[in-house]
């Protein structure tokens, strides 16, 4: 078969043709209504006004005014037959030989943007953010770190996928700048805590899933249920701020060294366009207790990249290579987990996958890792480096290389800036 | 000064007199719209109808739709000046020598509602809740249980008021059933976890402040204006399963052993309302940071109660008897500290105070520490109790006694049913 092309015109090293269409929400100008939208080439077709013209004319969609909201949890909420319908639909309108839009000059001025003109906010609303921990190279390296070669991954660890409740509030979309959080740290033994701006503060490249759906409370999700419930994927930089952290954590888990700011990439690259990039899963083992066995247990394989940009420097350093592969644990066990208690989840919650290390130096996912808490800094074009600077952006990228096409998640980056005084 | 009285009869025991005038959002019958009222004596207070009538005619309130919405964000978000004029305003509304309500009858049978015959929802939309840690007692009796005597309290609870992010789409109302969470447990040493429903399903009596306007990302709340930013206070079951939590919560914290449910109160009361009742906080050694240190630093005098009606029984037991004032960490503390590292705020938020034990194991503030998990049951008109069963109803209660009248927060109860099949 052909391969299915877009009378859009997209460059072949483009994040996103038509096999990919992930969902945004932008704005044309900085004080127009955000409204959703998919990303082809170097345009975004805005699906308000594709709605409006009644082009999304499946029998889901067809009187359905999820595309006229200020963000996606309406159509989140529809499930997957909405989203392969409008997948369909949008795949049909979007291809080369397809004239209703390609032959309306009118039309397809009104429908599309390009996307450098364009400014892009948070998809969707985001009532809950849960942090899973679903890295056992990162589990590993951490406990190396904290707790020494004894008892480095806790026994729990590989029963079922740790996570902790996150903070909605300060998830931003990328290119917001990240202020330097200032907080208590501890330096050593009995000496007392000081207070001041964060002393290692440090990125985590994450992926996060988006929920759809989701359940009602006291009604579990069946793990071989859970990818339906599972919108898609976005590029997520869990910022960290280790030294507060390392004070405050015990024993209630992370909570000012992470809330000062979480970055997700705007683009939801959705589940049905990362289905060619399905992989096995690592074997488990000691084998999940029932309720975590999959009949299938599928990873995607997604090459994750982080670019640093030092303070003052014009050239960015690729300073880690790591792959979606490298979790453990799958996103649909930590779906089917999350819920197995009873717990309610709602349409745009965002459920980040933790730090994504790979077995090697190069492939780890923060700088604690990376520069083994500080002790071996990393040297980027003869500057060294150890936690981040002032001035220092950070950028993530993600890609599924395909026969012919990518499928990639464009970036997600953010800049620190100074502690206010 | 004479007692004010309301044209309204309240009986001297009741929780809500003219002093009190606490917040909530109810519906009428069970198909109208919510909306925002207060509690007087045994009725409800439409403020949709007196907001309409132009009954609110401070500067303010005048052209405000805040009262006209399905919830108290918008009223939270507009600071304490709003709240101010609206008790000033329906204070003299309801007193006993002001005819406008009093004389109307049309207007009169409109406005207010009888309480048992309506039925209350869940006051805010709440965008995340947090559940502090915050008195020593009960810090000190899980040490105790979980790492001995040496180190029961960690060296940071003095420094700090710990914290964790819980779960905001399970929060429900009083009166809500919980369902048994099932959820992973581990028995002891090396034994390989297993599967059901919890087997120590134990409450905890707290309350919690409602956050007012908030703050922008990066900008923190000085300790000494963070009592601007709290509406008021309710009660608040954490319902917990600690044998979930107990196999979960290294390293990242409390997770599904808390997010199946969390009960709160219906009424919101005000700081206003609980001015008179303020008293000095503990002595804090070592003394805080500075960016804790208060130029007063107030507790309020709540006592709380806690009844367990056992399952099949026709008489509630009191359980135990404690006070808001056994909190060690302010709730402008857990406020402003929240916030130094830029983490932002928003109307609506929960921010629980943590189980709030006294000294005595008469006050102990939940079962864990009650019956010391599970090795001293307690023993209720002749049966003995240990963790919940199914079916056990527990309400708590908490109120400030006056010279002549109460400022009360009604109860929060629910009811435990078993887990599904
Ligand atoms: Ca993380
Ligand atoms: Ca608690
Ligand atoms: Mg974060
Ligand atoms: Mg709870
Ligand atoms: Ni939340």
């Amino acid at each position: 078969m052909a391969l299915l092309k877009s009378f859009v015109d997209v460059s072949p090293d483009s994040h996103f043709p038509i096999q990919n269409l992930p969902y945004g929400v932008f704005k044309p100008e900085s004080n127009s209504t955000p409204r959703p939208g998919v990303a082809i080439g170097d345009l975004v077709l805005d699906l308000s006004v594709i709605s409006e013209a009644g082009l999304l004319d499946g029998p889901i969609l067809k009187n359905a005014d999820c595309f006229l909201q200020p963000n996606l949890n309406k159509f989140l909420a529809m499930g997957r037959p909405a989203w392969k319908e409008a997948r369909s639909t949008l795949q049909r309108l979007l291809s080369s030989n397809e004239p209703t839009l390609r032959d309306n000059d009118v039309l397809r001025r009104k429908s599309f943007c390009e996307m450098n003109k364009v400014e892009m906010v948070l998809p969707m609303v985001i009532g809950d953010y849960t942090d899973f921990f679903a890295s056992m190279h990162h589990a590993k390296n951490c406990g190396l770190m904290f707790r020494g070669p004894q008892n480095a991954i806790n026994p729990n660890w590989f029963r079922l996928p740790i996570a902790y409740h996150g903070r909605a509030s300060s998830i931003v979309i990328s290119g917001t700048d990240i202020i330097r959080p200032r907080g208590q740290s501890h330096p050593q033994g009995d000496s007392a805590p000081y207070f001041g701006p964060s002393k290692k503060l440090d990125f985590e490249l994450e992926m996060a899933a988006v929920v759809g759906p989701g359940n009602e409370l006291g009604k579990p999700i069946d793990v071989n249920n859970a990818a339906d419930h599972i919108f898609g994927l976005v590029l997520m930089n869990d910022w960290s701020a280790r030294d507060i952290q390392a004070w405050e954590y015990v024993p209630l888990g992370p909570f000012l060294g992470k809330s000062f700011g979480t970055t997700v990439s705007p683009w939801i690259v959705t589940l049905d366009a990362l289905e060619p990039f399905g992989c096995q899963a690592p074997k488990q083992y000691p084998p999940p207790l029932p309720y975590l066995a999959e009949k299938e247990s599928v990873n995607y394989d997604i090459s994750l990249e982080v670019q640093l940009k030092p303070s003052g420097k014009d050239d960015s350093s690729v300073i880690t290579k790591s792959n979606f592969q490298n979790l453990y644990w799958t996103i649909t066990q930590q779906l089917a987990h999350h819920t197995v208690n009873g717990c309610n989840l709602r349409p745009g919650d965002l459920l980040g996958t933790g730090t994504i290390s790979g077995p090697e130096p190069d492939s780890y996912g923060c700088l604690l890792e990376l520069t083994w808490n500080g002790q071996k800094p990393l040297s980027l074009n003869g500057t060294s480096q150890t936690f981040l600077q002032d001035g220092d952006q950070l950028t993530f990228s993600g890609v599924c290389k395909g026969d012919g096409y990518n499928v990639g998640f464009g970036t997600c980056t953010g800049k620190i800036v100074p502690s206010l005084p």
